[in-house]
């Protein structure tokens, strides 16, 4: 079921950066109440080795989101504890020293249980313990969610394991969409900013 | 529930070219009996402004997809019959006259419910007459679909009605995928074709 | 089940005439608040052969259902961008420009599923994935309503894809059912104005 | 639910003649068994005013539907008893004195609740007695049913209870229906035999 | 399940009389309102040959029954314009010309239904059109009831078809019945007014 | 629900006549395999003062309807040990002795519950200890079944407690039935033996 | 279930006694607003040959019950007609002639089957007619019931069919309960009134 | 529900003698394998001090209980490792020192709660936790069994908490029971062996 | 289910002490009420041989969990009759003479259900008597709970049959649970009051 | 629910170890293919304080256990990746560097949810997104598990989240099932190696 023309999920998940502290982040808030756009992107795993040229690709387009008033917000399903000893390994390690926003640790998968986005599959049910057994290891795919500033989701893109994502698409997408929120016009096949629409 | 790592899902569709003829594709099928990839993109409707230059993009982009043993396939709600009279309509007059990759046309909605990308909402049951009635349109955001040879569904993602595609990010993906299949290597963030990996 | 005797259901609904912007129909109310007659014919797709001469044929009478303080109304299940495009498309060419009554533009089927007029069968829910799927075009047949000043059906019929419908019966029918309402009298087999009843 | 495009129900009835016997019809074997078509037309009473002129209208046409292969067949919930007691009243009393086509006795509404045509509602359980009461008196509208050769109805209408029908417009139809069968051209709006489709 | 001892349904239905105009009688009310006893007794069907004569023996016990405030009323499953076509028919032509008290035209056998004394067997329920059918005429057997000042049956009896009824019988249990409520004896067997109890 | 024209239930029954011993009967076998008609009348209770005189006018016709072939059985819910003592009182002690037929002995009412004749009505259900309670004597009415040789039931009637049965109606409904079953012929009102049906 | 320990069921019966007028007994109020204890005994049959020893028995003891504030209560299914039947024939002719305590008439159940004690077997319910059958004539073991002032049972115990009672028993049970309630001792084994504790 | 007439449960329960060791006790099938009467009588508690009287008891009459061919069996709730501390302590410090027929110890409840004599009440269920709580002890009130050389109880009986039973009345009733098996015949109230039955 | 982290059960339970009389502890309320921790350690049966000698080392350990303010309780299924005579057995006799903290006698397992820690296993519900059997003694592994002063459970464990506790492990937990209250520092492995955290 | 004496549950889990590739163990079979013990710990998070010198003291201990035939095993929810990072820190940076044995990486919780060590709670299900939401970071309490050679657990314990453990009490649990095993004695309280049981 696609998410794209519905309000995000409203709910807080813990969240760590390179202060240290864990702290709590619900993303429909954060677009809200600073009136901002949010770009949402999710990696499998901490301590791998495309993960991190995507947090730093992100950090560096950091300063062109910032001007368009678009916060970015990492995640996956690690805890805050491993994000932080992440965040102290050095890039050469394989770390992601240097990344300064927040990324999300939603370990108890709230969040991307109710995006859809883990990598389970035949779920079953054990009659007699009642548990629950899956296949995969519930980690996420690489999805990305836009959302507007009224928590409203206007691209969402799931990328299978081993594919990078393109951060230029996403700083498109944006401004696209901004000159829709501006300009009334809808943004026809690859339209770029600067360029007619 | 995100469909990337799942197989695309099996089922036979009407579709329109430019030969007039009503005729029947199963995309898994496409992808797994001719062992090519399929790129299959979503629009709204026929006849409306932003959907032309998408369906002209890709038609100008064919031969590069087809270098890489790429199907494409566009698709929407309306029928054969519109499909064709859209096909027969100048570009000049918002037609999409020289398009020749098919078109699908889901009029009984069966695979677009099953990808759960139409934008209706709010669906409600009346008792008394049994019938359902829902908000919106009925008609599909714009969603794509990156399949394998396999018939496995590698990327997927939707925009809001107002935004455009950029087909080069589609491309871009299909290299990437490639060429993970190829070298067993996981392909980075913003990676491309001739870049190291 | 016959809805001859019930009510019209209350439902509005897209539709499009010849000025080009959707605006929204609800039959029942269309007859209440007007005090007027409606003939609701429905027409399987646009852009097809036989549907135009139909749509042709009640236009052409269109003067006299006015007379007789009857409002006309189409409908299909084709969007209303598609309507305005065979509106704007010349006679010869299979379009129907000329036609100046509203057209619904049922995309969702609300009020088709609800009259139970569409060509489907054969529904068929998949327990894994959730979704429905039919056999059909989800299209509708040729029903025609007539529906008196208080929204209460008086005559309904449906006639098979290929059969077109016959103006003068319909004529004749609320003729009949004008000349009971004034007259109290019952209309016998073969009735026809200015006949004795 | 539209009935047109399916089979008629397969069920016997009850019917009566001017021999007296009572004797039973299966409409549905009556035109697969006979390769005929079956026009079967429903009148709410015995014993009223409207419905015999109808009866007489059928009666008078019934060498023009023979011409054409059509059986006709007559239909009401009162019992054989009192057909062949109208059948034996002469015209000028009211009665129905020289009709030869059969007259079903659906007494017991098998086919009658299945067609969907019975003028009752609000049907209401009554959990002590289990009994189940309705409003209305449980008879017929005026529903006409053309049915083809291999048993499906191609043709559907109900007329309110104080509306005759016209006998040729179903003539008309029957003659539009059998022009697509043998030339397999469909049939325009106002077509009649003779014209060109 | 024996409906002796328990109150006659409370249930208005439709009836005819001589005068042509139908009305509507509560058989319950009729006890309870008028003080009187009531007889109600049931007939297969109207135009038959052993109906009639149990009509007139009813009506010619009439007076008898008027003496001891006993209402009588007769009962079956056809319509009103049915009954007074009966009673316009004169004795020797198998009609009921004469028979002055009113007939219930149970048509759409609420009231049958629930004394459950319709000769219908084998309900069978289609899951596919939700239509239910059954055996037999669905007409009643020939039930009588005797009920009292309060609404209270006293007497039901039901005969197989063919069996026709005893006026005088029900002459002797209204005569008991009345010796009860006068002197508080019960009435041994073969009691007959007049003889010690 | 009327039991005329079904075939009498299938059970045997604990008897007790005057000889002394408990035996079973089975109504529906006694018909069939003697190839008898059977007359099943039932009383309240023994050791009252209706019953007796009822069980006594039977006892007397006895040789009448042995001549019809007919076996007479009566019935009530004590058990066979207060048949046998009711059999040994005098009929001047309120006794039923000289009654040569056989008594059914009910006492576990399967017979009776299954005919529907009992007087008990507004049975609760007590959650806590699952005990279901009745009000009423749990007793039969006067019921009486006239079965032919078949084990088809053709008459049934109910008598309120207070009122004794008339042996004599039994005996023209049993010669009627005969008439109609030799002759074909339907016995009309108020019919004979010896008169003309 | 054991009963001992809890309130004995709050229902009132039919019964009889040696006046010949049936009236109601409720057990649980006999106890409580009299302030006595109860011993209630359950038979299977009147007119039986085990059965009116123990009824002789328990009214030799009458007295010594009396002395101890114990009210006798006898018990079986047959009807209060029945007991009083049984009351009135001689002691000689195997009666109960003599006997001054109350006898439910539980014609019903509705005690029984609440306590358990019916000889039924194998109940089994019939869907089509609704109706259950059991095995077994429906009637009580020899059930004894030990009742203090507030209603509690202190004792319970049945007998199989041939098994009479001992009544001395049943007293010494009453001796010892008073014990306890006096002393607050409690009864070792075989202890009897006059003897240690 | 009485269990006398039916089958003792089958099911083998742990016990423990004099001897110190755990063995399994079926008391079904100690009955059918050994031919033999059962007696099993069941106490409250170990070391409280009405419970080691009826044992005792029990102890002292085993002589005579083995003359009639019963095997004697005691039972609580209590451990067998309870039981034989129980057996080793001496008469004069309210131990059962001396008894030398088994005692099951039934500590799971699977025989005490299927026969239902437990003191527990108010079941409660806990829909957080999923565990069940109740009022009560946990402990069986004092029921005795008689249990025939097939295996069927002929007689039950529970005394409350505080009353010891009467070992002679067992014996009483097991003479009679052997009488009616001998003799064929009943045996009346207060029957004893060597009297007249 | 872990149930550390939890509150303990709110459940009162019989105990018995060294005084001899019954009296009731909630666990949780001594905690809370009495700003206590709480030692609860149950074992499986009275007058067995590994469980005496963990009571008494429970014992000599007492004075060092007062001086730690914590309550110590013992517990197991049997009675608090018991539990008494086993208090007042010598210890050479296999007793427990000189325990002074309370023992729970949770002879209704209403604690020991909830905590889980019964024996039992395979229970199987038999349809037909309602009643439930199964397997195992129905008594307690060798469990242990360590309550904080707010009734929240800080350590569980559970050790099979055979094998004893060492009671200095719980010391050190207690010791290590109350370095934490009081520093907030958390313990690591093998840590030892007065030695660093 | 205790799982003392139960097998451990068969389940194969990801782990990882010092060599650096993710690889299968099952508990279970690990204990029953190899003959040995297993004994199994769980911390709740890596790169956290406590949790390492946990690991370092079982890893000190391992030659122990191992003479033991005692196979260690560590396990945590993170994935493999964030072990092996942790297993590649050094020491004194809070690093598990010279850990040799295997550590489970239970991403998926398919283990921890069947053994119910998850500090989750309230969890609550929404209609509308059929998404789970909990409290807590779901992951585990520090339990740990001893297992024989036959897969039978016969330790689990549960410490709250700040409390160490202390390895030398895992061994003394050893060395008494052990003792248990070859000389069929129970161990009692505090019983050690070495000391008499």
């Amino acid at each position: 079921m696609a998410l794209v023309g519905k309000k995000f999920p409203n709910l807080s998940v813990n969240a760590m950066d390179e202060m240290g502290d864990t702290f709590k982040i619900n993303v429909l808030e954060e677009a809200q109440k600073n009136n901002k756009k949010v770009l949402l992107f999710w990696y499998p795993k901490d301590f791998t080795f495309v993960c991190p040229t995507e947090l730093h690709a992100f950090q560096e387009a950091l300063g062109e989101f910032e001007k368009r008033n678009v916060k970015v917000i990492g995640a996956s399903c690690d805890t805050a504890e491993v994000h932080f000893a992440w965040l102290n390994t050095a890039k050469d390690n394989g770390g992601i020293e240097g990344v300064t926003y927040p990324i999300l640790a939603d370990s108890n998968r709230n969040l991307s249980s109710q995006l859809g986005i883990l990598d389970i599959s035949n779920e079953q049910y054990d009659e007699e313990t009642g548990a629950v057994t899956v296949e995969g290891d519930n980690v996420t795919y690489r999805a990305t969610y836009l959302i507007d500033e009224e928590g409203t989701i206007f691209h969402e893109s799931v990328n299978h394991m081993p594919l990078g994502r393109n951060v230029k698409e996403f700083m498109r997408l944006i401004d696209a969409y901004s000159h829709v929120q501006e300009k009334g016009e809808v943004c026809p096949a690859n339209w770029e900013e600067g360029k007619e629409a």
